[in-house]
């Protein structure tokens, strides 16, 4: 990350104050963490240490993401849009989030968020098989009468481990017959009950996008 | 959509121009697609039509989205962060793409783009499991000498095929010895074999996300 060539810095338009918003996107499963303000000094900052820097309007002061709360960002990449008055930051998140209130993103609210009471705390969107697996984890510590996922999780590691064959079979007889549609709806399904399999095994379904990422870049750095 | 409540508008932080960022993200791959200003009017009237609005700053008026190029962005949800001063739309992109250039994302550009030749159109970063199917796609138009991917490819249907009974066999093993770490790495093993025989059917990862996003909000509505 340090070697990262700072000349795309003269390329961006800063506004009247000197600032670009910036937004922080989770490197594994999409999810935006927050969006906040960057000036020159954050940006190369930022590059040089690899630690995302912001610019704090507030306290009118330069900002290491995590100082204090220790829960840094390690930046994996940037982009920068059309009219290069915005910048994406690819990143990884240490510790329990991003949100200063102690969870994992700042956009934790929507239009039914009551702030009266003490508010309910909404996770970010992620891709859709994230948000497969967030509602099959509900299930497993909140069942739900009538539930599919609950009455496998209650079928136990064979009842479980039997779909998989199940699906996967149905899946090569999909390519077979060499019909795109059904590919796609056998793929959907041979990965809900993997992911019902990992649930019931309390592995995480971002251990596996882990795994994933890992290997790609291991393999770019070859 | 359009029977959202509208009452956290009146909890949102306009700026001193009445403006508020708006990040647009799509629904299957979490991919940022573009950052963009909106005002009270925009986000009332994107709300009520379904159909997202911002606050063209050059123009100085309300834009409809795709107005011209048809490359509209449906409303699935919008979040909005812990100081109330930016929002993030989940939103489902019609056409191409949300850039004014044609392509999808206005976040194409990095810190190797070159602004004196023909940019070079990144593609917006996604969750981990797209990441790894771009590569799979790109080695299919693209062959690499030493690529598994391509001697998987190579091999045809029954050479994919038989890594997927391969595969889902381990994973199925591995839950039987309960070991995390080794039910992580099959599930990463079986969902790229998967991606890789989808890949040889032209069907896809897309696709999959969607069948899975679409039973998910199938369920909910029940």
């Amino acid at each position: 990350m340090m070697q990262m060539n700072q000349d795309f810095i003269k390329k961006l338009r800063f506004n009247e104050n000197g600032l670009i918003p910036a937004i922080a996107q989770d490197w594994l499963d999409g999810a935006i963490l927050m969006l906040a303000w960057m000036n020159k000094d954050s940006l190369e900052k930022t590059i040089q240490t690899g630690q995302v820097h912001y610019w704090s309007r507030s306290r009118e002061k330069l900002w290491l993401k995590g100082e204090t709360s220790g829960n840094i960002q390690w930046l994996k990449a940037i982009r920068y849009d059309c009219d290069a008055d915005a910048i994406l930051l690819t990143i990884e998140q240490v510790g329990s989030g991003a949100c200063h209130t102690g969870v994992r993103s700042c956009f934790f609210q929507n239009e039914n968020t009551k702030s009266e009471q003490s508010p309910i705390s909404l996770p970010p969107p992620s891709d859709a098989c994230t948000e497969v697996f967030k509602v099959i984890t509900k299930r497993t510590s909140n069942p739900e009468e009538g539930s599919y996922t609950n009455s496998l999780l209650k079928a136990g590691d064979n009842g479980i481990l039997k779909k998989i064959g199940e699906e996967s079979a149905e899946f090569v007889m999909a390519c077979k017959d060499n019909a795109p549609n059904t590919i796609a709806n056998e793929a959907a399904d041979l990965i809900f009950h993997l992911q019902v399999a990992l649930a019931y095994h309390e592995v995480d379904w971002r251990d596996v996008l882990e795994v994933l990422a890992l290997r790609r870049s291991n393999k770019q750095r070859k």
